[in-house]
């Protein structure tokens, strides 16, 4: 024996995990299952269907459409032959599928997906290497009318009331800016003039007009820009202040757009949306439609989730043309902040509602009422670890279990049993099917 | 725009899935999410809580405990300095979080994980690269009473149960074979032997006795344990068989043990379990009871799960001596044999239970009565694509959404709506709220 524990101890490796990649308490898991289960629960009743791709795509599928930087932080590596990638997204796995089987799908499209993706970034605070998405996306065969986009705003709503927080969802449509900016010619650096007005709220109003002149545009266009970046608000508001700004055919069509979303926004029951014309959204795959969700009072949160228009989905896997729109949570991301700032409710102290203890020779009958009170839908626990009874009735507290039955050879030859309340100390005495009774009141 | 076509046309990547990576269709993922409902609702029932492991780990961690054979299968590789893989089993990963937050458990440890692992074996029916498994595992500090093994095997009985399949649980104790093969001096091949036994349902019990012989096995040896392995049946038909068969304290143990499991087996309710000693379970760490599940009437699936008790967890990363009993359902093979088969339940057709579609200028009046619908808990759906009325009816009826209300501007300017069964072509009529009282019942 010695020598086995000898043998050991030269092996013991240090327990430890990746750095950036998250694994919570029990206690905390069984939140963030039930957050997942109320998200999964919005997007099913409002008739989206799951997919669950793989983790692990061929490379030359997952990379065919993103840039440089994203590459750097993807987990990409070969087995055999084979050259994959663990998925940094769903769209990209989502755009495969639907190409793949296109014939067997019907448009327009609904799906959802959560799970887990990965991105090598620097680990820090929020961010995650491997963290959970909650995706959902409506995709059309050839064409997609505006509703879509109203539906995937009002699945914000549904999701966060869901989980009882309040959020504002902020919306605007790319179509607006795009014109601006093409109306004063600047369409060579839009990609430049949108990057910076994605940033008017960390840098401000006065840097943003600066960077823009830096990049060439005059003083009047750079003034246009940035009123228009600041422009926030009811529809009304939003198009009162855009009004007459610019006759370009795109800016119009953005405005029309936006003026349809919110009757759309308005029947389906959505209240928690204003115009922001500063979102932009990073991906540049957008293009229409842009909107992000923020938990109310806490804009310091950043973002928790947004989506978007984006013209075609799976260009590089079909010569069809797929528009669509989706939304995302990064619920990863929402649950730490969350956690962080004590927004979370209180986590049960418990799963265990009934410990039975067993006081002699009883450990038969006291799993006889385990099954008994298993059965009546009562999560019941036998306490039959080798400790004194002292020992289990003090762990029973320590883990606060709020009830506990001690099982004595008195009590199993007379049938009558005693659930004690552990927080008051109160007991009620019974049969088994008294107190299974008792408990389903 | 002909350029873009063209652009596009040069780049398109046939879309595909790496072999060997299930991405099951939309309506039978909806099967397959509903089976891990219910084994997450078994798990939870029973009081285990969830722990929800990252897929990567580094490799050091990962492949301390891991032989020679396993290793090639596992998806290992480099990213930065960081030697790291893709986890293959739940075990290793909880012997992990054990170690590592052995302060802040309470044991018995109770924990589930329901998730995805990887293992890079060729692709063949019914063996994925990346399969669901549902484990349950118990883990004691420093000693782990056998109560705990019935409770595994109670939960099979119980998920198969909330599945609607019948089950057999094949249960062992690895204590009797081990003793007996002390018994007969045959400590330095006890793993060939095992390995032989194991193959008895399919090698048969003539060539298992000549290849023990071909280890250098007496005939009378042979025949020992060849007798022993084919062993099967009630805990007193298996007790009455092995009856003074030897007296080698680990196998009157081993005896022990079953006969006590037996007891608390059936304390727990649990009627579907047998004995049959040629069960060894591939992993050499099980060091008592072992079991296997199979679905009742086709062995021919072979086990569907199995498990058993192990020594010690996390000797690898902590001197303290964990002993564990778990159970593992492989639930990817598990629906691809029952689907393959015929035995799922029919999928639902559509998860839209009525289809509301607009018949002139009324699309903002049909997300009104969706919002309406949605909020009673119906799954209702506006058919806002651009198509012809005619044709959005035919779309409808191919994908069997088994009710449509069309909404005229007539229905609108009355307020009264018909609602149409798709399948009988019965209307029913009214106002948007006696339609979902109807639907209430």
């Amino acid at each position: 024996m010695s020598k086995e524990i000898g043998v050991n101890m030269t092996k013991i490796i240090q327990p430890r995990k990746l750095p950036g990649f998250n694994e919570l308490s029990p206690a905390k898991q069984i939140q963030f299952d039930s957050m997942i289960a109320k998200i999964k629960g919005v997007f099913e009743a409002s008739c989206f269907v799951p997919i669950d791709s793989p983790v692990l795509e061929l490379s030359e599928i997952l990379l065919a459409k993103s840039g440089g930087e994203i590459d750097k932080e993807i987990y990409r590596f070969t087995k055999g032959d084979t050259d994959m990638c663990m998925r940094y997204d769903f769209t990209v796995p989502l755009a495969r599928h639907v190409a793949m089987n296109f014939d067997t799908l019907s448009f327009p499209f609904k799906r959802y997906q959560i799970g887990k993706n990965y991105r090598g970034e620097r680990p820090q605070k929020g961010r995650f290497r491997e963290f959970y998405q909650c995706d959902a996306d409506i995709i059309g065969n050839e064409d997609l009318p505006l509703p879509a986009d109203a539906e995937c705003i009002s699945l914000y709503e549904k999701c966060f009331d869901a989980l009882g927080f309040d959020c504002i969802i902020e919306v605007s449509n790319r179509k607006i800016l795009s014109g601006i900016i093409a109306d004063i010619g600047g369409e060579q650096i839009q990609n430049q003039i949108l990057t910076l007005l994605d940033k008017l709220d960390k840098i401000g109003k006065e840097n943003v007009r600066c960077e823009l002149v830096k990049l060439g545009l005059s003083e009047d266009c750079a003034n246009k820009i940035t009123s228009v970046g600041e422009v926030k608000g009811d529809i009304h508001e939003v198009v009162s202040a855009l009004d007459g700004l610019c006759q370009n055919e795109l800016f119009l069509q953005g405005l029309r757009e936006l003026e349809e979303l919110d009757a759309y926004l308005v029947a389906l029951g959505v209240t928690k949306h204003i115009y922001n014309l500063s979102i932009i959204r990073g991906h540049n795959y957008y293009t229409g439609t842009v909107f992000e969700v923020y938990l109310k009072g806490h804009r310091e949160f950043g973002a928790l989730g947004g989506g978007g228009r984006y013209d075609d989905l799976a260009s590089y896997y079909t010569e069809r043309k797929l528009p669509g729109v989706g939304m995302s949570i990064g619920l990863s991301r929402l649950f730490d902040l969350f956690d962080e700032n004590g927004l979370l409710p209180a986590p049960k102290k418990s799963v265990v509602e009934v410990n039975i203890i067993p006081l002699g020779e009883t450990l038969i009958d006291c799993l006889k009422i385990k099954k008994q009170m298993l059965d009546a839908g009562i999560h019941a626990d036998v306490a039959y670890e080798n400790r004194s009874f002292k020992a289990k009735m003090k762990e029973a507290n320590r883990r606060e279990i709020p009830y506990v039955i001690v099982v004595g050879e008195n009590e199993v030859n007379t049938g009558n049993f005693k659930l004690k309340n552990m927080q008051s100390g109160e007991e009620t005495g019974g049969e088994i099917s008294d107190i299974i009774k008792l408990f389903k009141k």
